[in-house]
C-alpha cells in the first residue's frame, strides 16, 4: 500500500474540483492488490447531482469496474470527513478501511453529528484512519471558501 | 395533492423491485404541483451498485428533471423508513416534506439508529410523515425475505 501517493491522489481530484468550482473533496478507491479502481472529485453542480460527492462517485465507478455493489477488502481514500450519506455508502460497499483527511465538525458524519458506525444500523463499518494530510486538504477548503465570499 | 395515489405508486415501484429480486422499496417525488416527476425502486444488485436505493435513484431522476441539484418545495414518498445514505441525501437535495410507510429499526436512519434530521451536521430537515401505507409496505418486505429464505 502507497500511504502517501493515494492521499496525493485524493487531493489532486479534490484540486480539480475547485478548479471546476465545486467544493475541493477528492477520493480514490484501491483494490486489495494496491491499485487504484477509481479516483472522483465533488461534482454535485456540475452534474446537478446532490449526491455526487466525491466518494460516492468513487464507490459507483469502482463497483462498476469491478462488477459488484460490494468493494470487500478495498480502501477509501478522501481528502475530508465523509459526510452521513458517504459513510453509510461506505458501509454499503462494505469497504474495508477508510482513510480521511481533515475533520468536519460542520457536516461530517463519522467523527460527528451522526456518528454513522456508531449504531448498530450500521450493519458493516469499516476500520477508520483519520488526519492524513489533514492540513492540506484543509487549506484547501479554506482557500476555495475564502474566494467565494471574495476576501 | 393525492395523498393515497402518490404512495400506491411507491408501492407499485415496491412491487417492481421485488419482482427482479431486488428488496422491494419504492419511491415517488413530486413536484410542488402534484406532478411525479419521478419514480423509481431498489435496483442495487441489477445495477451493482450500493447507491441505488430508491430514493437516490427517484432524487437523480427529479434533478436531472427539472436540472437543479436541490428540490425545493417537492415531496418524496418512500414505502420504507430511509436508511441514513437517503436521509442524508433527502436532505441535500432540499426536499420540503417526507412521507414514509413502515419504519425500519434494523436499517433506518430518520426514526431510528442515527436519526440524521436530528443533528446540527443536517443543515436541511424536511417534514416527516410516516407510517402511510405501513401495513402494505411492511407485508411486501416480510413476503420477500420470507420468499428468499425458502420458507
Amino acid at each position: 500500500m502507497n500511504f502517501a501517493s493515494h492521499m496525493e491522489a485524493a487531493l489532486a481530484e479534490a484540486r480539480d474540483a475547485g478548479a471546476r468550482g465545486e467544493v475541493p473533496v477528492g477520493a480514490v478507491v484501491v483494490a486489495p492488490d494496491g491499485r487504484v479502481v477509481a479516483a472522483a472529485g465533488n461534482r454535485t453542480l456540475e452534474l446537478k447531482d446532490p449526491t455526487a460527492h466525491a466518494e460516492m462517485l468513487a464507490i459507483r465507478t469502482a463497483c462498476a469496474a469491478i462488477g459488484s455493489e460490494r468493494l470487500v477488502g478495498h480502501s477509501l481514500w478522501v481528502t475530508l470527513e465523509p459526510c452521513p450519506m458517504c459513510a453509510a455508502a461506505i458501509g454499503f460497499a462494505r469497504i474495508g478501511r477508510l482513510y480521511f483527511g481533515a475533520d468536519d465538525p460542520k457536516s461530517g458524519g463519522v467523527r460527528h453529528g451522526p456518528c454513522i458506525y456508531a449504531h448498530p444500523q450500521a450493519h458493516h463499518a469499516p476500520e477508520v484512519y483519520d488526519g492524513i494530510r489533514a492540513g492540506d486538504a484543509a487549506a484547501l477548503l479554506r482557500g476555495f471558501f475564502a474566494a467565494r465570499r471574495g476576501s
